[in-house]
């Protein structure tokens, strides 16, 4: 375990001089990584094979092992990523604002690195890409700590991107794989405080509620989504149809997909019969409350439980409400605060949604389904945080930064 | 133990109330806080007195006392210090960015309060007026939890306030102070992630440290400062004089206040000598590493522990470098990452030691001692963070508040 506190050691170390870096070395560095992965192809894909077949002889799931393996489109989309990323404006430096004090002070805000990164994730291996190439660019160390079934993918993805990021004058240590899969090992990364100043966990909610028990780092959560359409008494019915299906059926196991509908009395007849007959088409499994029942008698009842369950799947649970305050205590008390979407034409309905709905990203009259750090325009996204602290909702390269504050003076002394 | 649970559940309601609530109520809310607050006198004067009798009996330390004394003038100062956040600017529904997509997608990036705040302090009486009023202001919910022997003074504020506070209009809940000043209340709060969206802690080291390992919540840490003015090889001695003086003496008992002092081994003799009479003059001791010793053999010998004390009082570690880096080295090895200062003329090193200190607010050429909210021109401030997260050096009224996505459409669906 020594080995782990080492490694926190040198990311630090490194993080300090990455931290001042010019932009343009960091995009060459990247432009290099891609280069060089696209070289090691063979090597990856052939890694990727050995980790695939052990996982197929330990009876994973199908589900596992298709997150595991890297198809050809999939290689070449993690090649094109970190060429994307090069592309993207560099956060680092940019002043927040900037003002003079009376006594002549000039104060600035400045964006800079957090320091270093532990990323802990599963069997996605096009991760130890994203991840490794979203921090550098922020000018942030990382430290990936990649799952036991992974390991030899991810092994010879680091080899090939540490290198060739060292020889483009990164320096080394700030892109670091922690070879040990024990959770030993993970438990000491949780606790190098002394080194580490964040925590991403990416992967199923058992993970990071483990997590973020066991750190004593700060964790930015990337919990689950249980998303919400409210489709108001006053809604265009036209739109809500189409916005309900697509938040459920064009990707329904990402975690901004709807996961329940909430419907104004007064619309059940007029929305939701057809609206069912369009969600059966598409394969859609219905669970409804008394009131959805009464009106279509064949759908499933919905439980307690199902007002909090993220299904990732072709399941939607349905609830009649009376009233728009129905509809936003109902999203407050059992949604997750990741994305709720209000269909109304009523203006202070919309208004009164978007304020007391206390959710990372609300809408009006759009699909759930944007929040996304591509639609959002951030370029890309490490991932979605529902935590309300340093970011909420999408985090692009921007909320990897932290900020300090530059103070010009000449010879102020305070009275 | 259910007590307290129950009060972060109606804080919790309270805070979504609250944070839809307009500046004008919250404003007049604050005016007729602070004239209960006057009007109230007599009685918090008289739960004070009996505070420090019960603290004298039980033999507290002078400094201790002090602090819980409400005198006259620092009465004033509460009733002030109200009036004056009522002054200050609302952060909540600044749009921090506004954007359209492509598709027609409006978004906007907007501040909105972070829900309920829970504030654990120790002696100072005050903390319950500054905490509740930025919390209100910035439109959280608080849950006080002060110190046992301050228990008298803070139940009459605490029972003025909401009084005043709920007559003008705030929801019930808002603002509360958990009477239980038993450990065990405090360990029930910081496992309320339910309902509680922050703890910030104010007091000593020891309070912060137990704070930090028992919370399930995020707490933003306002730790110890240790500060430096690291003299550069091209300094103004002029500047480098008053600053350095300025730093430690002015008030030495606070973190912004100066603990060591580096100085670049050429000048040695020219400012050392110096500026060591002036601060015999003013009663500081100095502790001096091997190389200040040659020069002036009175001055005592720094232990490896004094480089990351902070001692709060007239005393101050002196060390001499020989180098910018090695400047850089030490406070980043040392420091605290609360403020640090360079005093020099020569550009490079100015911006170089602005880029590689890691600390929240580095100087050229000025006082440490400006690191304060009233000084950067916030108005007021809730303490000085020592974390990298969500907020960063002084933290006013913007700091207690987070954000959320506000998307506006008209249909749009995901292809």
């Amino acid at each position: 375990m020594r080995e782990v506190e080492l490694m926190g050691k040198r990311a630090k170390a490194a993080s300090r001089k990455l931290a001042a870096l010019g932009t343009n070395v960091k995009n060459s560095a990247l432009e290099a990584m891609a280069s060089s992965l696209k070289d090691s192809r063979d090597r990856i894909m052939e890694a990727n094979k050995r980790d695939i077949e052990k996982s197929k002889k330990k009876g994973l799931s199908r589900a596992f092992i298709d997150r595991l393996t890297i198809t050809p489109s999939r290689f070449e989309d993690m090649v094109d990523s970190i060429l994307h990323i090069a592309k993207l404006p560099d956060p680092v430096g940019g002043v927040i604002r900037m003002w003079r004090r009376p006594n002549g002070l000039e104060i600035s805000k400045v964006r800079v690195p957090i320091g270093v990164i532990g990323i802990i994730y599963e069997a996605r291996p096009n991760v130890s890409v994203d991840a490794s190439c979203l921090c550098l660019k922020s000018g942030n160390s990382v430290l990936l700590r990649g799952g036991t079934d992974a390991i030899n993918s991810n092994l010879t993805i680091v080899d090939v991107l540490s290198k060739a990021a060292i020889c483009a004058g990164i320096p080394g240590g700030s892109l670091q794989l922690i070879k040990d899969t024990s959770h030993r090992a993970v438990e000491v990364l949780l606790r190098l405080d002394k080194y580490v100043d964040l925590i991403i966990p990416r992967g199923g909610e058992n993970l990071i509620r483990v997590v973020t028990e066991k750190s004593k780092i700060p964790v930015i959560k990337h919990y689950k989504g249980v998303c919400h359409v409210y489709v108001d008494s006053e809604a265009d019915l036209k739109i809500a149809q189409e916005v309900c299906f697509n938040a459920k059926v064009q990707r329904p196991g990402v975690c901004n997909a709807m996961e329940t509908m909430l419907v104004h009395k007064k619309l059940v007849r007029k929305f939701l019969k057809p609206m069912f007959g369009r969600f059966k088409t598409a394969g859609v499994e219905i669970r409804g409350c008394p009131e959805v029942r009464r009106i279509v008698p064949a759908v499933k009842r919905a439980t307690e439980k199902d007002w909090s369950t993220e299904y990732l799947d072709l399941i939607l649970s349905v609830k009649v409400v009376s009233s728009l305050e129905e509809a936003m205590n109902h999203i407050n008390t059992y949604g997750s605060g990741h994305s709720d979407a209000i269909i109304t034409t009523n203006l202070n309905s919309a208004r009164r949604f978007l304020a007391e709905v206390d959710s990372a990203c609300v809408y009006v009259n759009a699909s759930t389904r944007f929040t996304d750090g591509g639609e959002f325009g951030m370029g890309a996204e490490i991932g979605i945080s529902t935590d309300k602290f340093h970011a909420r909702g999408p985090m692009g390269l921007e909320e990897l930064t932290t900020y300090k504050y530059i103070v010009y003076g000449d010879g102020q002394i305070r009275e």
